[in-house]
């Protein structure tokens, strides 16, 4: 049986923190893991120059992330990964996909229009402030995804969007040029989203500023958790579980044996908020330590992922020169 | 002292007339001879891909187009042609300037206000059937330019604009990043471009389809020729040549001697308009004949053509590959 190719694309925008890899790369490389799959993974680095206008921090952010998934446990070797930036054809395929799609698809996307919406809450012009990067983003990430045929794209529910748009010039093209030349994706949409409390209680995000970055040394991450916002019950008060932010993160780390025992010394009283903090930074430390060290080891010298990122690059590329090379012939430049 | 570096674009859109002939690629080949100057010719196939759906008419316009060019004296061997769609660098290229073009700055595009006036006066939305293809082009247009290091641009004042603009991404990138990365080009505007009337008088347009096509087999040039509107007088009476559409076209071919001695002809009487056309028809088709001859055999074997473009591209593509890569470490994807 042919397995189903599954495109992830990862933004690079600084460290990830444990929100993210809770919801996103955890299950993502166990998808990975799975006989049935092929998975792809590409950082966008050009999604981020919409907004990182600073080069060392464009360039320290792919390497962060590239330095995150491989030591989470992305295999090189067998799952493929890639900066969007080294596939040329990306960019090809999308002047392409362009000149099939319609201007008004692009006005109605989700990101184009929330931006919008905050021109005309400030009464500003429409598109006060908004460069054709963040406009014509659907176009390129359509491209992301057709030029490796892709079956299957993860997505969240507020970007099932993109995938409809990539269907939707896909069938154009096709339709126009009478042929499969392209494949039509589908989303895969995870209905139960891992939520992830921040430090205040509310979903972590770097938005909100309550986000614990993914591999802060040991230290600064025990400090962090620290930091978690909980009640003012003293020490020997019985306490509650189920509405304690540093327990509604320990549960996300823990097995349903560990997640009792905390929760009797909870209700028992006699633990105070350092103690359940001490126990929450144990856990989420004993899971992530390992990693931790494989990815200071990365980023102390960065050639390691920069290899890794080339010849994931080559193997990219002799799937998209193939797609390229289908569609120049189709349209006519070749 | 070095060379000035001028870039035209040549859109692909079916066998060039006489009017092309006259007015853009007589002047432009005159141009490149000129020693102070590097002139560069690139056919814009993906331009044409707005509008030109079937990919062999898309595939004959290329061939048609640089035939064209080459039988009308450029010599490749001396000057770079090259078609956009072999240079990849291209379209990374727009991807990067698409994150430092303001969308308002795409709003207020000629052609793309055209196409909205059009649509309001017909009360259709404003974006009906606007591809991104059209609204996109001046960002397509602006790396086509740039990629190249271009000084000059020879542009008819319509076209003003689309430097403008090349102008204003590339200094918003050069200010960002405090470095001159990319070449600010200048539009060359001629001022005395020439006007070549059409078959019924007006400016000789494939849109009026008035058109008289540059290297039609020479007895399709002669009929077409006779069907050149007159006036309804007679063989025997004087005729004046200031307002006849033979005379007119034969002076933009014909020396001052030639001129006139027909003119004379025109005032003497005696000349019926069979007569004007036929030396009309002769003028043109002895400037044409031994082009037309080289046009014919480009396009009885294609081969030739596509070996030329190949190593257009080969050599646009050492130049390209410079800019891309200097772009690419400024901005922190390499």
């Amino acid at each position: 049986m042919d397995k189903t190719v599954v495109l992830t694309g990862i933004k690079p925008t600084g460290m990830p923190h444990l929100g993210n890899y809770l919801g996103a790369i955890r299950p993502a490389l166990k998808r990975a893991d799975d006989e049935s799959v092929e998975a792809r993974f590409f950082i966008a680095d050009y999604h981020s120059l919409n907004t990182m206008r600073n080069a060392e921090e464009l360039r320290g952010s792919i390497h962060e992330i590239a330095a995150t998934w491989l030591a989470c446990g992305l295999d090189p070797s067998k799952t493929l990964i890639y900066k969007q930036s080294d596939v040329p054809e990306t960019f090809e395929l999308t002047t392409i996909l362009m000149a099939f799609t319609a201007k008004g698809l692009m006005n109605r996307a989700h990101a184009y229009k929330a931006a919008v919406d905050v021109n005309r809450s400030k009464e500003q012009s429409d598109d006060h402030q908004i460069n054709m990067g963040l406009y014509t983003y659907p176009v390129l990430m359509a491209a992301d995804i057709l030029l490796f045929d892709t079956q299957e794209v993860p997505v969240g529910k507020d970007q099932v969007q993109h995938v409809e748009m990539a269907q939707d010039i896909a069938g154009v093209i096709n339709h126009n040029y009478k042929a499969p030349l392209l494949t039509i994706p589908e989303a895969r949409i995870d209905e139960k989203v891992m939520l992830v409390p921040g430090s205040d209680g509310r979903k972590m995000s770097k938005s909100y500023g309550n986000h614990i970055p993914l591999f802060l040394p040991e230290k600064k991450l025990r400090k962090m958790i620290m930091k978690i916002v909980t009640n003012s019950q003293g020490m020997e008060e019985p306490k509650d579980p189920e509405t304690c932010n540093v327990f509604a993160l320990y549960k996300l780390f823990a097995t349903a044996e560990e997640q009792t025992a905390l929760a009797q010394r909870y209700r028992a009283g006699g633990m105070g908020w350092g103690e359940a903090k001490q126990e929450l930074f144990e856990k989420i430390n004993d899971e992530i330590k390992d990693q931790r060290a494989i990815y200071d080891e990365l980023m102390a010298d960065t050639t390691k992922i920069d290899a890794i990122l080339a010849q994931g690059a080559e193997q990219a590329r002799a799937v998209a020169s193939q797609t390229i090379q289908r569609l120049r012939k189709a349209v006519g430049v070749a």
